[in-house]
């Protein structure tokens, strides 16, 4: 028997976290940046590839603590963000799909307490500025879980220059609709809507330096900050002024992919620069992260990580992932354990000595003493991914230095030693077959207690759900 | 983003309800007259049918407001007053089905406020009499719902002569059977089995005479009285006085059913008188409405609205209903916007000056103030019907002036301008495909957040179901 | 309509009840031994096997009452032990079927309130000692449901040599295994693992000797322990110097089967004279029942009970069970009418004067006042069974002296008395037809209320379940 996939009410170390901070009044602020479909290739500080401009991030990362196993608990946006607000699994809560396309009735469950939520509770201030894509009616809406501030759009995309989408909105509106695609509905401030002018990357920027500054006033209440670019998601739109450091690039694609990465390194560096002048910046965790891997036919790259955004591959799931932190992590440098989305709530909780919520089931663990440490935060288990196709499942399992897959086009379930070899070239399962048979009956029994979908991104992914019977589990699970 | 599905603590507006009583004592009684299966045509005040015979309801309805577009929020018996009790979608909380045949142990979710409980805990002395046909079980009784008072049947239907019920039932009982069909078995006053010797209809007059009379006595506790006769549903069983009155009509199917709707009448006629006498009568605020359209096969009539219960077509779901109350509505006349029974527990709400109870969702709207106004409550948005088929789906969505409805006889999703045109005869859906587009796409994202039918009314339904992969809402909602 | 299947807050009816015990210091400790797979036939006082050597329990159940028409709420083990502790049938908790295999991370729904939770409550010591099998992540472990203290393993089988699974689990571990086979792990008192040195029945034996032994010492404090040995289950491992007391009988299985149950019946009277020596062998209700029937290929004999472990025959669900309460049960007897596990919750709550919990459905009866009066608990109410299998159920519905069976092999719906003939030897549907109709009937309407499963016990069972359109009940009470 092994206990790792429910804690009722985790216990929290904070024997490594205590000597930190002394008291309440330093604990850190954290500002969580998120990008949208951003490649593992795709930041500087990786060396992976020579055109990509990003040195804010490179500057943060190399001061830090680099996760070079850092991965999200989905390979797409909707489920990915909800592990990285909730803690769970997606799995575990209905939550596996996308929401609804182009504005839905349903979003996370109310019963699931946000870290937002938490951390306010904690007495953090609270804002999230950008993408939210976790519910847009009332209940769902970030106000309502946690945020004292919202500043972004409610749905799962959005086009970038104000200038092209206003118009189209309002040709839409004077016809007589009134459900309104995602990508062209005004932008809101809380519950209201404003009229936007800037391209969307800057304008976030704008309102978080904005929040940061606003923070750096109240010395007594330290801020929790969750800044969701949708950069470099598609639409594929760029200023001219960034394209043009990317005029020697071919592709017209990966061009503008670049400069829309850039836009937001520009913004992390004025970010970064009001939390120095509001002296803040000592005390002020930076988490970064991309919500899943960068879409290839999109103009981003992994490699070597195979293949990207929705695959079970690591391109699909292990991301550009740091912490910068001048207080609490004072020695820059990589840390080589697995390390998941799911793990930063209750980091977070301990960081900020609060208390889980009442009743709450976390997934991940807190990781902060084992960072310290330089030690795994989870020898001997696993950590899962599962991507529901039509008839069949997606699904990579991560242990140690294994990752056990299965997809459709592996033949099987495969064994590698990701630890040396991240680009799943060697598949080991005839050498090790006890150590896969154990990491496909773990990822099996995690699978007993998934939920099943509470929606579907469209109707019709639904019908073929029903329709092949699904789940399925007995297939995904047989080594054979 | 529309905001229209859920609302979470419905803030009630008073604005206009203010004026209409000064302090507590004033509330209104409410007194809520249900039909069963009462077509649109077949209440003598829509001048539809000269064979109809409904004085009193008509001297209620000249007097009182007139919703031409009155609707119920399902085209048959259980889900419809799920409704009414709830102020729910049905589909919201797996309800969109008759309950099991026979007696059944399933019933509301008992986490659902009804409206009775609602009244009940702001002081209203609450009283349910006739059908119930929302579970049988204890949890589930009306004595359990917020009613004070019950007498009636807790299943789907009854037979109406004693003498002809209660021997069928003794037989059956006498041969060990424990299990009753609902139409023969002994009627209850609060948990107690009664002798009835009356003819059913004159039965529930004659209590709900009884409960506004006492009523009378207690000037200081307005009442709520749900008053849900099961005439003129089948069994087609008339007195032979009332008969008589219809002797011209050669279809005895016809000729009963009037008859029937008369015994109604009848006791409309009594129960007013008693309101007079007891001083009640102006502020008393009479709802007069048919739980679904009348069923053309036995005897009902709709025309000139096409079909009948159970259909998407107006003839399914358009239904007679009235607000009749001298003291808060002066002014007789006809309200022609779209109404729905939804509407009726916020309303409710407002005028008892009571909290809507603790986590409870409506999805309906206060819809007094638009009354008094003569304003539409609900422009732009959309009142759904979904009625769940063999295989696919038949959908009604009312907005404004407009009504987009799909069926399996319709060949696609067909738009009609159902405020001049409610016998649905033109199809308009190449000249406004927008709108067409629009309300189709309204209807889908409703269904999203649709719960799955918590029981079937026959276990082979419950088979075809699944055999079926229902919802499929996939095909459902596409255009073509 | 009919009241049996949904009592809320159960009302307690202790008129037969007061005189056994005048004050609280007097309510009795309860002792509940349940075996494992054991045969109705294979205890000595039920006479029908020679071969059987049951003396111990012979002695009590002599000097008992003993229930001739004992029967389990489901005819395999996790969904009978849940009905047990939990007083509901298993399928109305989606607990229909056993937990996954290996280790799983779901368990008995946490809403719902064990009777050991209940007796704690009311001030009894707990503890449980043997199998578990109700769930193994911390929420559903003993300790979380109740009990005080827990000794035995959490999985649904165990072997029984120290000396050989021992070296098994070591062996596993060292190969980098995880994930293991439930009848190797480990012991457990409460959540550390015990290194466990002898035969596992006479482990448990001296657990609870241990137990008992120092609740003498607690007099003020009444205890109740649930003795839950998983003998004689395979695998069919028993002590030579048990075997050796059966070298007589051929059969290998049947051999070692007898000589597994005699290790029980050992245990059993250093339990009964552990009781009599701390002088609470008086006033102690020692209740013993099998989880189900006998598996007759593992050595086990129902006869003349029709078929075994797994079935809707008689042989399948009609167990071994005695009460024995020299204080409270002075008369020894037989009690004929049909009892259930189901009844054993609000029967134990009633002897300890213990209230029902909040909100908690029962779906059982007190049966204490009737064995008292030797009248039955539910005349003209039923019993159910219903078994899921590939595509169909098996159904078996027992009411007085009626039983009414389907399965796949019976071509149809057959009606026994089984008062007179317990073998289901003779089919009276043709003369009973209206018997027949309403316990069919009856049996569906129970159905209404199932959940649907929450677990299956292996993937592929789940993808059959699905594969199939289950749970098809439109068939299953179809009388044709």
């Amino acid at each position: 028997m092994k206990n790792h996939a429910i804690k009722i009410l985790v216990a929290l170390s904070f024997f490594s976290v205590a000597p930190v901070f002394a008291s309440q009044g330093e604990r850190p602020n954290i500002l969580m940046i998120v990008t949208d479909d951003h490649g593992y290739a795709d930041v500087g500080y990786h060396g992976l590839d020579d055109d990509v401009k990003t040195p804010a991030l490179d500057a943060l990362a190399n001061e830090g603590v680099i996760f070079t196993s850092g991965y999200v608990a989905h390979p797409f946006c909707g489920p990915s963000r909800t592990a990285l607000l909730t803690g769970r699994y997606p799995h575990k809560i209905g939550a596996q799909f996308n929401l609804p396309v182009d504005g839905s009735t349903v979003g996370i469950d109310t019963s699931e307490t946000f870290i937002s939520k938490a951390l306010q509770q904690a007495g953090y201030h609270t804002g999230a500025i950008g993408k939210w894509h976790l519910g847009e009616e009332s209940p769902y809406q970030p106000n309502n879980r946690g945020f004292d501030e919202f500043f972004g759009f409610l749905g799962g995309g959005h086009k970038y220059f104000p200038e092209q989408y206003r118009p189209q909105y309002e040709r839409a509106k004077a016809m007589g609709i009134t459900r309104f695609n995602d990508y062209i509905t005004p932008l809101v401030r809380n519950d209201k809507e404003v009229q936007e002018k800037e391209y969307l990357t800057d304008a976030f920027t704008r309102e978080a330096v904005d929040f940061i500054d606003r923070a750096g006033n109240e010395e007594a209440q330290p801020f929790f900050l969750y800044l969701a670019y949708n950069a470099p998601h598609v639409p594929l739109e760029a200023k001219e002024e960034d394209l043009a450091l990317f005029s020697h690039i071919k592709d017209k694609k990966r061009r503008t992919y670049l400069a829309m990465v850039y836009a937001v390194d520009r913004g992390v560096k004025r970010i970064v620069q009001t939390l120095k002048d509001s002296g803040q910046f000592d005390n002020t965790l930076i988490v970064f992260v991309s919500d899943n891997g960068g879409k290839l036919k999109w103009g981003a790259k992994n490699a070597p990580l195979r293949e990207g955004k929705g695959s079970a591959r690591e391109g699909g799931h292990r991301v550009p992932m740091f912490f910068h932190w001048p207080k609490g992590l004072k020695e820059a440098r990589h840390y080589d354990a697995p390390v998941s989305t799911l793990d930063f709530y209750p980091t977070f909780l301990a960081l900020a000595d609060a208390k889980t919520p009442a009743g709450k089931l976390l997934d991940g663990k807190n990781v902060f003493p084992h960072i310290l440490d330089n030690t795994s935060a989870r020898p001997g288990e696993s950590l899962f991914v599962l991507r529901h196709r039509r008839g069949f499942h997606d699904v990579s399992v991560r242990r140690d230095q294994w990752k056990a897959v299965r997809t459709t086009t592996t033949d099987g379930w495969k064994l590698y030693n990701v630890a040396q070899d991240r680009a799943e070239t060697k598949d080991l399962s005839d050498q090790y077959p006890h150590i896969l048979a154990d990491m496909v009956k773990d990822a099996g029994h995690w699978a007993w207690s998934n939920q099943p979908p509470k929606w579907f991104h469209i109707h019709k992914e639904g019908d073929e759900w029903r329709d092949a019977n699904m789940p399925r589990f007995g297939e995904a699970f047989q080594l054979q």
